[in-house]
């Protein structure tokens, strides 16, 4: 059933009791994420509860040389947490306290397993708010690991610009804090940017900083069709090229609003859409708004319909954010392949434009739907993956997607990250010599392999 | 008069003819900044025009195993020039092209040499500017290679949220690329940002790419005194606890304003003070001013005065530039020790208060003046630098500073970086195992040792 060296299991037992698991549904459960891949389940589970359960996993996994696979809410994907290597998946779902929230200092430091939407219900009677949201309720570990993202991060930035400090377990099995709280700092190298997006192949961040935000005092929503693609995704372009504080700009073509309206019940007219939402105070949100709509207009959008509610935008957003399931509903059974483009601004339209082409002689339905203020949009490629030639087909869609991307100076991945997937396409995107620098910086601080093998770097 | 091998020599005058120098007044030249360090010139200069020339300068001292100084325009404040192992100073000066300005990606990359005023005066005609402005006109290589920041950090953000890539050439005599353009990216280890604060230590920084700002429709600034630092602080605190998008928030004490009034020839009261920018629409630059202005008033701000035009605004934000210069003439021929603490803003008023109390039982003026809206200001400690028991009195001062800061989650420096003097507060401040991760990121990356030796890392 298990490869684990017994003395191992032995140990674990010892230490986790229960909370060890070689339980084939449990290994199961470990062993998908959200990617076309088949289940890759590890050897093992842990479930850990503090940072030095996390310290002991380690030290042990150093000793026996096994690898360790770090697991937040199981929604990656481009298969970060599968278990190609076999080793142990190490659970931190269970550490889900929230440790302290500075109000003054407009910071809170959460363990790893706590969810955004538990922050941010946890939080609300302060008046602040954490604004990053991947579409699904991910951990800010795994959030932090990933270098996430999601629709607010045209205006408060993404993991990068917002995580504070991480506590962080190395490989070496060594319990470090990578900053300070001050808000900013030049002490040393960015420790704190070095694992923020390093997919838990550097370490295992068990503590989070991350920066709140006040509540804004008015909150305004609208959506607003259009004629073609490019019409919806040039409003938003002039939009952030005026200097307008827009805080969520969406771009949904056609096909993934009709996958919304059947999952989510609504009834927006069938084609592209752009979901907005504005902040600041009463009036400065009158003003943007009144901006963007007339940029709307000159690009001829039509139907610019407010939702000023509260419970109204809490179900634009909902939809938004369940536009990922709501396609996949669009043909039952099958799993998708997201591409994760983003690319500079003045490229957006023409290489959206160029990838609708493509998709358009496609056999493949792919639903496309992006953050266009940062100029990153997804392609979510429905596959049966059990059908090598729509894996094919779906691989060279892709790889065209990037190619063409990184031909304007764009990346493989604005938000997902590397993980299994794209290891390929990062050499491509940034080169031989500056991949050899990853590297060698993953062969100084895990030297033995033990963290993620088989992810990020080829 | 130098050490260098007459091989490495040869090969250098070679290449770089006049460009290579070992004149005692050129050497001279290149090592001191503005620290209080003695001079500690390198054994010669290479001047160089273009990345291909960095990277046969690296690959000949790569050969002869010498140390290889990155030299901006020599405005750091913490010896990060000076040559105490000998070696050449790359001067990168003379790398002052902007290669070129994407108006439409709100981006432009520059040869490092650039300095911040040259970048500003050159895209004027955009409409777009760049916003980091220490207090000296710095070289862009310089302020990402320290993690540079100044007054508007707490609208804009620093170097780190700043920088979209960087050109650089590794240790190993190979040039890359850190990242594409795109806005944000989740591809690999952020490179950009290991580098970003490595004080030429890990790699040599010859083109960088950063983000551009449309210039704000409205603007104003406005000066308020106060009859105590820590009401003027808490003026600031509550403004960004407010989410008050506040673009600058400075606060100088008494004994800055007389060093400004004598320098730049103001007339402003001789009592704490709060320099202050607004940046948006008219309405928006309306709404923020007065919010800040009742604050100001609750904590008895007096003498509210506004700079509407352009010249005056430009006059106040030159004298706060100037600072540090003015407070060096309050003592002819003195250096200055500058501290650089930041703190979480629920303990800034407090630390400032605290350290005002020391240096009032202190021999030694100390002007202090800061960027309170991030937590972070300097006390520049006035010395003679030929006087140990100054220069151990002004440690003493600076030491108890950061302890403070420390005890309170902050950071020995908030924009200054660590360069010679404070390697052992960094050690203070993250602690031995973190500090053991950077330095062997540094021996795997640098395994010679010849990037800037003797700094950052004890």
């Amino acid at each position: 059933m298990t490869k684990l060296d017994p003395g191992l299991i032995e140990r674990l037992q010892g230490h986790f009791g229960a909370r060890f698991s070689v339980a084939q549904a449990v290994r199961d459960q470990h062993g998908r994420d959200e990617s076309a891949y088949p289940m890759t389940p590890p050897d093992a589970v842990v479930f850990a509860e503090s940072t030095p359960d996390v310290q002991f996993l380690i030290q042990q996994c150093k000793a026996f040389k096994v690898p360790v696979i770090a697991f937040g809410a199981g929604s990656s994907l481009e298969g970060h947490i599968l278990a190609f290597e076999g080793g142990i998946s190490l659970d931190l779902s269970r550490m889900n306290q929230i440790l302290s929230v500075a109000e003054e200092d407009l910071m809170a430091t959460v363990q790893a397993g706590v969810t955004r939407n538990q922050l941010n219900n946890e939080i609300r009677h302060t008046g602040l708010f954490f604004p990053i949201d991947p579409g699904a309720d991910a951990t800010l570990g795994g959030m932090s690991a990933t270098r996430a993202s999601g629709t607010n991060a045209v205006r408060y930035g993404t993991m990068r610009e917002n995580v504070v400090n991480l506590t962080v377990v190395t490989a070496q099995g060594e319990i470090i804090k990578t900053a300070q709280r001050a808000r900013k700092s030049s002490a040393g190298y960015d420790l704190t940017r070095i694992f923020v997006g390093s997919e838990g192949t550097l370490g295992i961040i068990t503590e989070v900083t991350v920066r709140l935000y006040p509540q804004p005092e008015a909150i305004a929503a609208a959506v607003c069709s259009f004629a073609r693609v490019e019409d919806a995704v040039n409003t938003v372009i002039q939009t952030i090229q005026m200097g307008v504080p827009i805080a969520r700009a969406e771009m949904l073509d056609g096909l993934t609003i009709r996958a919304i309206n059947q999952h989510s019940k609504t009834s927006l007219r069938e084609q592209p859409m752009l979901f907005l939402e504005f902040h600041g105070s009463p009036q400065s949100v009158k003003e943007q708004s009144e901006t963007v709509q007339a940029l709307a207009k000159d690009f001829g959008g039509e139907d610019f319909e407010w939702a000023h509610q509260t419970e109204d935008r809490n179900r634009l957003w909902m939809a938004r954010h369940h536009a990922y399931f709501a396609c996949l509903q669009l043909r039952p059974g099958c799993r998708a392949v997201t591409t994760d483009v983003c690319v500079p601004l003045s490229s957006l339209s023409r290489c959206i434009q160029e990838t609708l082409e493509d998709l358009s002689q496609s056999s493949l339905q792919a639903p496309v739907f992006g953050h266009v203020g940062d100029g990153n949009f997804h392609c979510l490629i429905l596959v049966d993956p059990a059908s090598p030639a729509e894996m094919q087909e779906a691989e060279r869609l892709n790889h065209r997607l990037v190619e063409r991307a990184i031909s304007v100076e764009g990346t493989c991945t604005g938000e997902h990250g590397i993980g299994r997937h794209k290891m390929e396409l990062l050499r491509d995107e940034l080169g031989e010599p500056a991949l050899e620098l990853m590297r060698s910086l993953k062969r100084a601080w895990d030297p033995l392999g033990i963290l993620n093998p088989g992810k990020v770097l080829i």
